[in-house]
């Protein structure tokens, strides 16, 4: 998580050091389907509290998945874009979906539904 | 997580709803391996406290993904099992070891390196 401590070499574990909560994955998801901007996040029906939100788009930002950029001068606002290594998340999110859908019931796929969110 | 309240029908956020944390899937990761007892997860070298583990084997139980079976009669011992649900993660173990291996340093993966778990 955003504490930056290494728990172990392990490559799973490694991942779940930055990514391993219930929020940061879903902030993702949105960057996938074109979000870009604080109150999009907001907006997403799990309702991520914007502390938390605040705190995990720092914490992507200083990992190098996502970069800030300023989108209007005045107010000056900003803008969230993924980077390679955010784009490269991709397959997580498709096997976790696959999973909930193989497995739950009434899920839908975000990546091929993204209008759903 | 535990308290099993869906944010969302969204297949993404219901899974992260079960393993969305630093944990679950080490456990998970440590079952694909051969572990199945309680010392040998609380033996992996991330350390993972012992009020934590159990509560995330009851969480597991409840959701379907392991079995918890008496393996020793006197005293009562058990241990912990993958059901289907619980094999089905391997794709996104696979996933997530993959972008730390392709975005980080000084990795392994476990899927292929079990014996450094």
């Amino acid at each position: 998580m955003s504490n930056n401590k290494k728990r172990s070499n392990c490559a799973v574990s490694s991942g779940l050091d930055i990514f391993g909560d219930k929020w940061t994955l879903l902030i993702i998801r949105d960057m996938m389907n074109g979000k870009s901007k604080f109150n999009e996040f907001e907006g997403s029906p799990e309702k991520i509290p914007s502390n938390i939100l605040s705190s995990r788009l720092k914490m992507l930002q200083e990992n190098g998945i996502i970069d800030k950029q300023i989108y209007q001068e005045k107010p000056v606002r900003y803008q969230y874009l993924l980077l390679g290594k955010g784009y490269d998340l991709m397959p997580i999110l498709k096997s976790i979906s696959k999973w909930s859908m193989d497995w739950g019931a009434d899920v839908f796929d975000p990546v091929t539904n993204p209008s759903e969110i």
